[in-house]
């Protein structure tokens, strides 16, 4: 498989993408190719840091401009024509790679698979899958942030899409899907989550109704739905949490040698978890329901959260989900049971 | 002061109301009357636990009916006219009480207060700010799920009435009010946070913009104004993560005698952070813009997290917020700067 790593996006680049490109070379022999996109001499540097250069295996594709943080997404995607975002969007639309990762611009990249890949039949609204941690294993939380305002019948295709990521990617058999809401209840809910709840009702997945906050992180839910907004703050917030009561505690520990003796004998419990709940672990989240594989990273990716991006492209590659999904969606399968 | 407390609110009630009354009345002589409302043989078998019975400080009011966590909010509070919560806030509005507490049915509490006590003129929703934890302190969240489907002259007032509890209750000088969203820059949002946004802007009010869940336990804000229903998932998402990343670092620390040992010596520092992460410490949520004080506990509130909410109710009855609310959305005042 061939795969193309937007060199250019994300808050450490083109650092962090060549050591994540490098890493992943050496350890997914099923990648035939990796593109690095982005201007090729600060590319060339970056390789040579790690002693690499470029090969069969790895090349680089220069692309002028680079699209920011703080680009307007749409605006950017149409400006900046030879970013290495939209250049690498560029190369799965032309079948030169299977699949595109980055780190950059969420909007934008976005915005980029939506005007340049197109979405799949039945499908209106791309939604970012992000694989999160719970007790027994792992959830996908979706959309989590690809757009705001959806409607009922974006739910609805999320809680499809998602369902087939979490059982041909994730390998859970009949995944539970929920849509989140403020209680339980099917009555309880916004506006939004009460129109979506009795069409994913009748759609052909395993639903289980609304799920609470306090049930995600306790695998209340393989999937769970809402819309980009909920989405993007209930990650954000939960992310953010995570490392701030490891920081807290650290704190804590330094205050005193005797805590700090302990916490060296304890030192293995407290990895494992802060590996548990730790945004890197889970790779890239992928955007479902454009016509191509997409993987977004982090901004502020480490190399080994965008060594998991590659990854998560990788058995998406493998598994190809995007027939399984036009099949789910088409009309016939669509319409509700009689 | 004078206080009711529902004391058959919750899912541990009679049992924690009653103790945390006890509680309080030995810790806070300013409470010259706390009313628990309640099946009086039930709250009179519980104070017996506690070696209490009724007094002048302690009063018993009877109410025949309970109105359960599932009950439809508005309905419940219409037929169940004799409900501890119901009498509870009755108690309020006829003045023989200067405030409320309850555990119970969140909708049934803020559409029991709506429709007994009336919103304050110049709101037109009530909204829940629940206190959390930061690094350096406390920040308020509002609504934290009083209603869903806001608009954004809700929001505006969310953020006048936050600012005036930061700054009277918790003592915050000027309070940066931020608005929760997707990205900080004033463009990204959805339709009703970039509708909200100019209305704060004008507001009478320290407005710092957008922030994000990434700086929420960082301190990014001392008053996040979001709608109801993202307001409760962020609250439920935040609490559950804290709670299950404990109980995870537990789990790997009792799989090891070593790891037990060590965890042992630094045992101070988990109980720091443990209580400074927990809901109980911060006391309930107070529900802003309507005419009386009322406080809301969590429906699994413990004796600990219900003492902590009288003491919120008490904060409140001395500090009296709400003649500052009326005249900071008087329409003199709300009318943006020339």
């Amino acid at each position: 498989m061939k795969i193309a790593l937007d060199a250019m996006g994300g808050d450490h680049a083109p650092a962090h993408p060549v050591a994540a490109a490098v890493q992943a070379l050496a350890r997914f022999p099923q990648i035939e190719r990796l593109v690095l996109v982005g201007d090729e001499e600060a590319v060339r540097r970056e390789l040579a840091v790690h002693g690499a250069q470029p090969s069969d295996r790895l090349h680089i594709f220069h692309a002028s401009q680079v699209i920011e943080m703080t680009d307007s997404a749409v605006e950017a995607v149409r400006k900046k024509k030879d970013s290495s975002l939209c250049r690498a969007v560029d190369l799965v639309k032309e079948g030169a790679v299977d699949a595109v990762v980055s780190a950059g611009n969420t909007g934008a990249l976005v915005a980029a698979c939506t005007i340049k890949l197109r979405t799949l039949p039945g499908v209106d609204r791309a939604g970012l899958a992000c694989p999160m941690p719970s007790r027994s294993g792992v959830w996908l939380l979706l959309d989590a942030g690809a757009s705001v305002d959806a409607r009922a019948e974006h739910l609805l295709a999320y809680g499809c899409m998602g369902s087939i990521y979490a059982q041909h990617i994730l390998g859970i058999p009949s995944p539970r899907v929920g849509l989140l809401s403020v209680g339980t209840e099917e009555s309880k809910g916004n506006e939004l989550t009460k129109e979506a709840f009795p069409l994913l009702q009748q759609a052909p997945i395993h639903f289980i109704g609304n799920v609470e906050g306090h049930g995600l992180f306790e695998g209340a839910a393989d999937v769970v739905v809402c819309d980009g907004f909920v989405g993007n703050i209930t990650l954000k917030t939960a992310e953010s949490l995570a490392k701030t009561t490891f920081k807290w505690i650290k704190e804590e520990i330094q205050a005193n040698p005797l805590r700090m003796a302990g916490a060296l004998l304890a030192k293995g419990a407290f990895q494992t978890i802060k590996k548990k709940t730790s945004a890197d672990e889970y790779g890239g989240a992928l955007l479902l329901g454009v016509n191509g594989i997409c993987v977004k990273a982090h901004g502020s990716s480490s190399v080994h959260a965008l060594f998991n991006s590659l990854r998560v492209a990788c058995e998406s590659v493998t598994r190809q989900v995007n027939p399984l999904i036009i099949e789910a969606l088409s009309p016939q399968k669509h319409s509700p049971a009689p």
